[in-house]
């Protein structure tokens, strides 16, 4: 007779996860990742980004077989033909998924089966600092309002405490609440 | 005989786009905006953002007619199955897509004719942060940096001061420079 174990939970798989873990504690330099995209401008506020290599885990990535395709748009009130989200929304899609999935991942490592995760995200937004029309507003959200629906087989103090661990863990939480140095070089001809 | 003047540049309708700023101008509530995304976990890191209804111009948008779905995963090296680009790559892709359109935007303006622009951006990532293994890196992006070619009708100086302009007011430039105050609330069943 043979027992078999699943370790998968929430669609993760916490002995891979587990095992990752350690991997890193025992390498350090196997946390090393470096993510890609490259843009090209179609017309107008529609562009178009692809996203394939990265580097991580000690080596250029062989996994993933073919590119992701996003674009970029604005509607007809911002000058745009709605070819797809604006960059705003985007950065409020980015950030929705950073939090779902840190919280899943969260949730298998402590034995937490979930049910359900759905958040909504509001962004508000004064035009006139994009638009270049005043120095005041800045250019950016004034702030980003988020709320959870989490549903799942923990007490409601244990589903509270995976959205606290997630937000505390967050990659894109962390960097769009505090900022990331960003450097630029432009070419032109 | 008639005149028609075409007043169409980059894709940009450069009266539409002045008479936006001026009857902003006059109305400054006109600038207040509200995007939102709406988004839901289907299985381990894949989850699903819907895009479509936003305030603006004084008014709930009325001309966006489907909303657009944008999903998020993993690679299989973080415990994926390649679903979506991962949420730190949209994030690029959001800034990326919003240096491109202000960019777009402020040639539109000074009437440069742009016939080309690219851009590559990397983000570097020590994963210990975002995995819970170490509190010493961050859990997001140490830097990204960002490589624009641009190619249009204007000498290389004028290009350049067209992305410097981009950057000055780009909305996700800002906020990924800068940080934006986060609310969370969650509900839990």
């Amino acid at each position: 007779m043979t027992t078999t174990t699943n370790t998968t939970r929430n669609g993760v798989d916490t002995a891979t996860l587990f095992g990752t873990l350690d991997a890193i504690k025992a390498n350090p330099d196997l946390a090393r990742f470096q993510f890609r995209v490259a843009n090209r401008w179609v017309d107008g506020p529609h562009n178009r980004s692809r996203i394939k290599e990265f580097y991580g885990a000690g080596a250029e990535d062989t996994t993933r077989t073919e590119a992701f395709e996003l674009v970029a748009g604005e509607p007809q009130v911002l000058l745009g033909t709605d070819t797809g989200p604006n960059p705003a929304e985007i950065l409020l899609h980015a950030l929705a998924g950073c939090l779902t999935t840190s919280l899943v991942y969260v949730a298998a490592a402590r034995g937490v089966r979930l049910t359900e995760v759905t958040s909504t995200l509001e962004g508000n937004m004064d035009l006139r600092g994009a638009l270049g029309i005043s120095d005041e507003p800045r250019n950016g959200f004034e702030d980003i309002r988020v709320k959870f629906v989490i549903k799942g087989d923990a007490t409601a103090g244990e589903l509270e405490a995976l959205l606290d661990r997630a937000r505390s863990r967050s990659a894109v939480f962390d960097m769009v609440s505090n900022g990331v140095p960003i450097e630029m070089d432009v070419a032109v001809t």
